[in-house]
Formats: structure tokens, C-alpha cells, sequence
């Protein structure tokens, strides 16, 4: 029996890695042997191109440039870890996916969706989360609190625009993919979010 | 007026790097501005890119991972560099370009070409040099002189059969882009190299 291959996405300051633990407990209690990962990143070349990715450079990323990036750290990571987790019957939890790079890279940086669905096509054969729970909050808001954490990366440095139009695009493929997104309402403070996650969890896995 | 773009290509000791300079002296004393570049590499983020490609790591790097970063290189090497040097008026010349990856990633490492030839029309619009300047020799030549030079990298590392189906795919590039690419026997000495180079040239630019 292969696992289930679940996507958390959301903006910088949705609170993913905590509902993840949530998440993570929550599963583990009803006996799935769960790998946690995230994107870029999951395996030792992906996790160098990550660096890569998120890094101040003295010149100027393409943004075909950071799309070609994404989806190569995400090859590594499909063929060298999800899969192989999947086929030996492991759940993978997987901190963004390829909805993320709709999200990012096709709003964020305006780059054509049909780009990313060519790549999303001829490189990952299509290959899909089964479940994306997307933690939905206002770009102020997440932004707010990636701010209060500290330094931010070369993304998290964007501004505020920025992340609405990546917002808009998470709501777009939330719309396109109902049967596999859920959507949770992440604005309120963590333990209401927490809540919120296991009253759905307890109905999609009834 | 926009310049020329030359790339050159061969198999590890095929001697690109001294052949260069007996081009670019040759074009130089014809009053041409040139840059001379090489792939992967020729920007500071694109050379981050090939420190990755050719580096060992403790897993191994999934092919379409490699095919994706070498394009990667190649989108900024050619967004930052190549597009903005020629639309100056300057001559580009390049130790390889996408040929080489038909030859290495194709050849070498099995891809599929139809997956090169998607990545080059959807991401590159199909950008090709004007003339391309192949220096061949057989795997064993090229491969001897590679050695004697040191320490090799993880593509230089690969095996003699690898770079006999290199050599395979510049022969067919050749014979189907016949109008753009010069072939210059590359097994002899460099002078006698050398010679045939500048033969080929007076020629070629008559």
C-alpha cells in the first residue's frame, strides 16, 4: 500500500510549521509512519539549490532563472525522496509544493502559468499532492509575523504586492483543485487555527 | 548593429580552452569587441549553478535535475549576459552552450532529446548561436588529456562509453545543423589544431 502525499502551503507567516506539528501528531496517532520534508529543499542537492534560491546575490535572479531552480530541486526531491517514501508505504507532509510555485512564481513574479504547467507537465509527469491544506491569511498579516522572526530571505523581502498577488493565485488553485485543497482560515491566533485544522482533519479522514 | 554569437564544443581535452585564444586573437585583430564566456557559468548566480552541477555529492543528482540546472545557467548566463553584450554591438564567444547539453545530458546521460528540445523552445525561444565551432576527438584522446590535467569533476569523472555517446550526439547535432556548426579535427597537436582553426576561419569569414 503506497502513503498519502500531503502539501502544506500558505505565505510566509501563515503559521505552517506550527500547524505542521499539529498535523504531524494528529496522523501519528492513528498509526502512519510519516516523513516530514519541505520545498526547495528535502534531499542534501536540493536543500544546496534551495540556498541558492532564497540567497542575496549581487546581481539580479531571472525569474525563469528561480523557476528552472524550483522545479529542479523539486526533480531531486520527487525521485530521491517522496516517491521512494511513498511507494514503502511512509506518509509525506510536505512543506509547500508545486501550488507554491503557481503561487510565487506565477503571481508573485508574474511569470505565464502556462510556463509552469508545461514544466509542471514534461518534468514531474503531473505528479500531485493527494491532500494541499492551505493556511489562508491576509498578505499583512503573514507578513507581520515573518517580519517579528527576523532576517528575511531574498523572497521574504518582496513586498507586500508581491505576496497578495501570490495569495491570489493560492485562491485560484484552491478553486481549480477543490477535491484536493483544504482551505483554513489562518488569521486567527495559532491555537484557533490549530482547532480549526483538527475539525477538519476529523472530517476528511471519517 | 547586434554582434555575433560563437559557441565552441567538444568532449574534456578536445583543447577549447587554448583553441579560445587563437579565436578570439583572430577575431580581436579584425576589430571586434568580444566577451568571452563559458557554460555552465558566465554570471555570478549562473557560476553558483555550475559549482553545484559539477561538484560530488554524497547522493546522486536525478538527470532531469542536472538537464534542469544546466538550463537554469543558461537562462541568466543568456537573460544577463549573452542578450545585453550582443545587443551592444559586443561578439560573444562561449566555451558551450545548449549543443553541449544534447551531447551530455542526451548523449552522456540518456535524457530523452524531445524533453532538451522542450526545455530549449519553452524557455530559451529557441536563442541558438550564429556559428558554432566543434573541436572533436575521440573519447580516449580527449579523456587522456583530461586526466593529465588533475583532479576531475563529476561529469569528467564519468566513463569512456559516456563520452563516446557525447561525441555521437555533437556528430548528429552537426549533420542537422549543418549551416551554423564548423568542424575542426581536434586529435592532432594543438598547432596543427590551431592551423586548420585559422584555415577555417579565413574561410568562413571571406
Amino acid at each position: 500500500m503506497t502513503g498519502m502525499f500531503i502539501s502544506i502551503e500558505g505565505l510566509e507567516g501563515a503559521g505552517k510549521t506550527t500547524q505542521a506539528e499539529v498535523l504531524l501528531t494528529w496522523l501519528r496517532a492513528r498509526g502512519h509512519d510519516i516523513i516530514r520534508t519541505r520545498e526547495p529543499g528535502g534531499t542534501e542537492i536540493a536543500e544546496a539549490i534551495r540556498a541558492l534560491i532564497l540567497s542575496h546575490h549581487d546581481e539580479q535572479m531571472d525569474p525563469v532563472t528561480e523557476l528552472l531552480l524550483v522545479f529542479a530541486a523539486r526533480q531531486q526531491h520527487v525521485t530521491r525522496l517522496i516517491q521512494p517514501a511513498l511507494a514503502s508505504g511512509q506518509w509525506v507532509i510536505s512543506d509547500r509544493f508545486t501550488d507554491a510555485t503557481y503561487a510565487y512564481q506565477g503571481g508573485g513574479r508574474g511569470l505565464d502559468r502556462t510556463l509552469i504547467a508545461s514544466l509542471e507537465t514534461t518534468v514531474l509527469a503531473n505528479f500531485q499532492p493527494d491532500l494541499t491544506i492551505w493556511f489562508d491569511c491576509d498578505a499583512a498579516t503573514g507578513l507581520a509575523r515573518a517580519q517579528a522572526r527576523g532576517a528575511l530571505d531574498r523572497i521574504e523581502g518582496e513586498d507586500i504586492a508581491f505576496f497578495n498577488r501570490c495569495r491570489a493565485q493560492y485562491q485560484l488553485r484552491c478553486e481549480q483543485h477543490p477535491q484536493r485543497f483544504l482551505k483554513i482560515d489562518a488569521a486567527p491566533p495559532q491555537a484557533q487555527v490549530s482547532a480549526q485544522l483538527i475539525a477538519a482533519l476529523e472530517v476528511y479522514f471519517a
